[in-house]
């Protein structure tokens, strides 16, 4: 980091509440006329004035737009806009057998992305190789390496941001990782961990589809089926990290047991691992989730089934979400959307026999995340933390 | 309302969000110094004394205590107290078989109370004994009549606040009842429609046990099982109008049908009607609730077994709020809990065998509300809609 990229995170991170407001909106909205930047924060113009003037005294902002350029409609007042270079972040996303990641600017573009291979969960492996993909990512930003502000990592699983704290991850098989002090002392950056579907949200709310929406949840299936839950315009932590663990919602027989250990949870019929479990065991032999896939597609009624059930639970799975905290939105995402055709008739039916009143207006959309997707929230986490 | 009150309440309407956040610190902490109300709003001392100058003018703030007799620790500089009966509300909870009003100074100190028997759940009876109520309830206020500024009204069920409409209560057994705008008419004073729990929600997290938890959830048992969630500083309302609805959650038998239609609800097996139903139907004689209650705590097993279910699934159910949205602290009220020994044993099991990891840190508290608390709820619900 140089010393033009420190005065602007040093000005970022000790702006006040009305400044922060401010960047954000513009941040998220890039480009905006000041007018409209005052409606949406709620202060007067005067303000926005003020707390503009040090954000583009420092590189951060641009307000010498051509205002035919913009493409605003009408011919816009004192049009203001981000420098999306003025910053640039890293996000990781760990997977259980790779780890993907993303160099981005302040507005979340990727400028370069890189994916890496993992042959251990040990987490001093774990913690190399995103040391070495941090490092390719890095040589891989050129001139903007010195604009390097903040690095974000996305695990799944329980997480504690505050701390950089991985307290339980049964994809990793971690517990107790302190992941964020020791990449910290590798990286010699700022580093933020976090859940990687609240990182998700955290990039879909500024940045994806999520936005101008007061409150959504993105439901991600596959390997595991969690939520991340945005309300009130902001992400919900949880008090003690756990929050939107739809996949442990004890919704299924007392019969299925989860790899968590409980009893009756939701992973324990719809993860991906339950499924080919339960396609296996009709069939008598080890299938993997591509022929489950290929069967159910070609008709096998066991193969089917599997699926269907997993479509039903999810669909419960959902109305439990909308009934408790009534989003406007709901995005599915997660790998497992690949095969959502195989889920989406029972999902639905089963969305709808249980959601209740009018929380059934709430919009369901699919979207098919990239990891690299995963990557960019990770950013948005990162660079999230620089401004509030 | 007098020319003073309504100079308050306009104030109070059209301050900036600095003031909001100046005065909702010092209303729910009063007597608070002012470095106090500083660190806790984040703002600078010279911004919080911008913020008190027009409220201590307007009289609804007192700047001029004595330190000695604040009850604060130390000698506090400046401290500043809420003047609580500067401004007066009502607020009225409707059950099904009476409604119960209070008359509460800002903060929610109890001035008077009333109720009145509800012999009908035909709209137009229910508002003419809410009309008739509250006019006693003025009646009772003597001299503070003229500063009446707000009444608030709780109602089970899904209702929109912004509109005023009860949109499905299947307690009343109402849909779309303009109650909000047909008490205005008859009132002419400003009225607030909540959700009964969402509104008794406001009014712990402003004057109860929710002070100072940033999220914090009640969940209420009895004939119906709901909760109310409170998550970053603030209610959760539902983009719709319904949040918070962990009695229509799907965690039991789909054979076990609810009031509401669905198959498999909490309540289904949960709600004092259903356990009255399952004794009922075990003993093959109609049994009264009282009756029910009465023959568990002898020993029954039918009635025992009846309890211990209900017990099973709101553990469940908690769980799953928990799990959902992570709060630090579950608050358990309603009528239900006079009955709480009962149902306490397998409803902690259940809640520890599904709660998820680090989530279990959340604490769980019993709390026998009153129905007068549940109208003091109402009536903080009314005092926040003229301050935020
Ligand atoms: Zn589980
Ligand atoms: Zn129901």
């Amino acid at each position: 980091m140089n010393d033009e990229t420190r005065t602007r995170t040093a000005l970022l991170g000790s702006s006040s509440d009305a400044a922060t407001r401010v960047f954000t909106t513009i941040l998220t909205r890039s480009p905006i006329s000041r007018i409209d930047v005052a409606r949406l924060t709620g202060l007067s113009q005067a303000a926005v004035t003020k707390a503009v003037t040090p954000l583009v005294a420092a590189g951060l902002l641009n307000d010498s737009l051509d205002p035919t350029l913009t493409g605003l409609p009408g011919r816009p007042v004192s049009p203001v806009a981000v420098v999306p270079d003025a910053v640039v972040a890293l996000g990781v996303k760990v997977n259980a057998d790779e780890i993907i990641g993303v160099a981005t600017d302040l507005t979340t573009r990727i400028i370069t992305s890189d994916r890496l291979r993992l042959t251990s969960h040990d987490p001093a492996a774990v913690i190399d190789a995103i040391v070495e993909i941090c490092g390719r990512l890095r040589s891989g930003l050129g001139g903007l390496r010195s604009r390097l502000a903040c690095i974000g990592v996305a695990v799944s699983g329980d997480v504690d941001m505050e701390s950089g704290v991985v307290r339980d991850s049964a994809l990793m098989d971690w517990r107790g990782v302190e992941l964020g002090d020791a990449l910290a002392e590798r990286l010699g950056q700022r580093i933020v961990v976090e859940n990687d579907v609240r990182a998700l949200t955290i990039g879909e709310h500024w940045f994806g589809v999520g936005l101008g929406t007061s409150s959504f949840a993105i439901v991600t299936i596959g390997r595991g089926i969690g939520s991340g839950l945005h309300l009130n315009g902001e992400v919900v932590e949880g008090a003690y990290g756990v929050a939107g663990e739809i996949g442990h919602l004890p919704l299924t027989s007392p019969d299925r047991i989860c790899a968590c250990g409980r009893r009756g949870c939701v992973e324990a019929v719809a993860a991906t691992a339950a499924i080919v479990a339960t396609v296996s065991a009709g069939l008598g032999r080890e299938v993997s989730i591509e022929e489950a896939v290929e069967l159910a597609r070609d008709g096998d009624p066991v193969a089917a089934q599997a699926f269907a059930e997993a479509g039903t639970v999810i669909g419960a799975a959902i109305a439990s979400l909308v009934n408790m905290v009534g989003p406007e939105l709901v995005i599915i995402g997660g790998e497992g959307v690949v095969n959502f055709d195989l889920i989406e008739e029972p999902l639905r039916r089963s969305y709808a026999e249980h959601v209740f009143a009018s929380a059934d207006r709430c919009r369901i959309v699919v979207r098919p995340h990239t990891f690299e997707d995963w990557a960019r929230g990770a950013a948005a986490t990162a660079i999230r933390s620089l401004v509030v």
